[in-house]
């Protein structure tokens, strides 16, 4: 994945990674540098990656890690060039291990480095409302409009003719060109995740952004919250009405259009040229292929093939629906 | 529909509308001025409309108006003191006069031309927070409250005793007295309706409003949207919880109570006395009668005969859901 | 019920609350002070208190209260000590009488009493955005961030290590040690309680405040409703998603995770070691058990009893829903 925003500290030795996850010694590199964590897919042989589920068999084989943590039980899975770190919990220490490479990837408080715009070069160059607040790497493009009291906070790219609307809040996000984001939303915080844990939960890093490609409208009081370990992703020209809810890690294809309140859990898929009604839910971790239509309402808890109609809860053909209900 | 806020940029010569749609001379009529472009039953003889489906054969042979917008398979039901223009798309074709007409009814754009209530006469009239910023067209009654950082965008008038939140925004809105809107809403924005098209969606112009009637309640982080070719209306002494999503054309009656997160299609018709239970979400183009009683959860995909109550997903008569749900 | 915040008016003679409800004299003791209205389990012998349903029998029974506000139906139930006012409509003349007791609990129009935080002694206490706003009798803690354009209005306390986001709006809430609440929420409105009323609906009171516990977190959009006549409690260590909605008078236990665009009707009550998913909806005045999984999209509208796994809707076992719906 490439992150823009977030400022690896790394690199760091693995002796010192081994320590951090109280590993004993279990091989003899312990002076390697290792420059970053990353997924089994995205990660080269200075890298530390992670494996935590048989899902991920495919990937593991292929790995170019030269370290994963992962479980007594999936080790063998990877190839010999890549040294298991074995842990009990594998997420719990991935967490840890990445928020010694991305300590600023963890809480979203508010970013109080932002100045008023009419105290940085953009004053002359978009058209803003009053109480428009800018953070530290920001860049905009040409014909923007930025509404009142909206904050582009740290670690965000905005293309041409955009329209941000007013009340909005935006971090860690880069948008393309002809995009229109409406009133009070906010897009690139963290996104809903953590280790739950009794008396005080454990929150794990974000070290995604949001993606909005180009000719995207977002609808009023929408919230995109950016990815953990890859990016949140919508794509060109596609449309959400107000009220839409889009978890961590989702990717949204072209040409899509999604109603009101609609809500997408975290890492699903959606296709391309997908139609989602009013109120309708999509579970985590699922993938809706293209040409897609999903009933207003309709709960979707399972992968559902390009070209097809769906609705209910839990959705099933639509026509099955229909007559079902009759 | 009456439109007071929208400019109307007419009259336009019908040759330049025969032009614009790229239509053959049809017509000896072609120095003809138009005043204005409306739905069928509203038009006179100095105005096009439009005709797009059987639906509405009743009131397309009763039009009054001198040019109609329709294709070769409907035009034989227009009176003969009404010339059809014969398109491909009749939508796309309203939408592209509607814009010539209206060309300020299209984008949402914050409106830039607000300043401090404090520059304005209402600073002696009305008790208003922080930050609050006012438009131009704007009335606001006697015995008025605005809250902290909301926005009256132009074309707004709100009665006497109204209270408005904080954090709110309003435009393109008639408001009655006695209306509360609470924080965080946004009312007035046009709707989500648009003719998809391929690598860029093609937007219509919304030149309706939005009504609320006397007595309303408004909860926090609703939406209500300006209607397009009608107005979105929200009947006296209606009162919406929190989270509430209302699309454009929708019409509520009075009297009527709609629990939190409850999301309503655009052009449906909601009556008087009626009681929607929290997340139940209506369909767009659908009636429900006067006196229903609609539970929680609810998906309502038909129509609603007066003293009704339904629940469920299609929603059916409440003793039905109940019993089938035992 | 603790009330920190609203102020009691009285005591009041009971012979002025006789006139009020526009009841005849049924007693000799006129003048007898009455300190304040409270439930029947919470009211001591120098207070009034109300019995509307058979389902509180028990605790009328055990009443301490020397008035109770009932129905001829209901009388025969109060213990001798305690005397019955009859009434036409308990809940009615209850908010009547609150009125009185509590007259600043009805409205919740914007404070206009809050002051820019650099205004008061917080400035150089705790980390602040632009255009912070603080009301009267506000307490912060130490280590505190309370981002950009948001709103702590009158009788607010927050506890050490806090974070408040931005266009946040609290209001007569407690908020214990190291709570996150994201932005744009609104936290301690009243309640979606009134009673309906052709033409003009009566609001009542809501003498109930907003109380979250230690390390809980509240995700962006979402909106916290505050107790009729008792709290909204949120217990330690809950997360919210975004865009949930918490109605009045509702309790949730420790250690919950309630997924996005949850909404939870007036009263219930949730257990800890809860997991609710998203776009979930729980009907008013039932009781979810403690360590209870409810499905994304249920509807939930009877009570859940401890250990148990739902989904659907209306939501049942788990297993039964799956099977179903094979």
């Amino acid at each position: 994945m490439s992150n823009p925003f977030f400022k690896n500290r790394g690199p760091f030795l693995i002796s010192d990674i081994f320590n951090f996850l109280n590993i004993k010694n279990v091989s003899e590199k312990m002076n390697i540098s290792i420059s970053d964590i990353k997924d089994l897919y995205s990660s080269n042989s200075s890298d530390i990656t992670f494996f935590h589920s048989k899902k991920y068999k495919e990937l593991a084989q292929k790995t170019k890690a030269a370290f994963c943590i992962t479980t007594e039980s999936l080790k063998n899975e990877l190839p010999t060039s890549c040294v298991p770190l074995i842990v009990e919990n594998v997420l719990v220490s991935v967490s840890k291990i990445t928020s010694i490479f991305y300590p600023d990837a963890i809480d979203d408080d508010f970013d109080d480095s932002v100045i008023d715009i009419n105290q940085t070069d953009f004053k002359d160059k978009v058209t803003f409302g009053k109480n428009v607040l800018i953070g530290q790497n920001v860049s905009l493009g040409t014909n923007c409009k930025i509404g009142h009291n909206s904050i582009i906070e740290k670690n965000v790219s905005v293309g041409d003719n955009c329209t941000i609307g007013s009340n909005t809040i935006i971090r860690n996000s880069l948008i393309s060109n002809n995009v229109k984001v409406l009133d009070n939303c906010v897009v690139g915080k963290h996104g809903f995740g953590f280790f739950p844990n009794k008396n005080k939960n454990l929150r794990y890093p974000h070290i995604g952004i949001v993606i909005i490609e180009e000719n995207c409208e977002i609808g009023c009081g929408s919230t995109i919250d950016r990815g953990s370990m890859s990016n949140t992703v919508i794509g060109k020209n596609t449309y959400f009405d107000n009220q839409i809810h889009i978890a961590h890690n989702v990717k949204i294809g072209e040409n899509s259009i999604i109603a009101g309140q609609v809500g997408i859990a975290g890492s699903s898929i959606i296709g391309s040229n997908v139609r989602i009604g009013g109120q309708a839910g999509i579970s985590g971790h699922i993938k809706i292929g293209n040409n897609v239509e999903i009933g207003g309402g309709s709960g979707v808890i399972k992968n559902i093939p390009d070209n097809t109609k769906v609705m209910g809860y839990p959705a099933k053909n639509i026509r099955d629906f229909l007559r079902d209900n009759k």
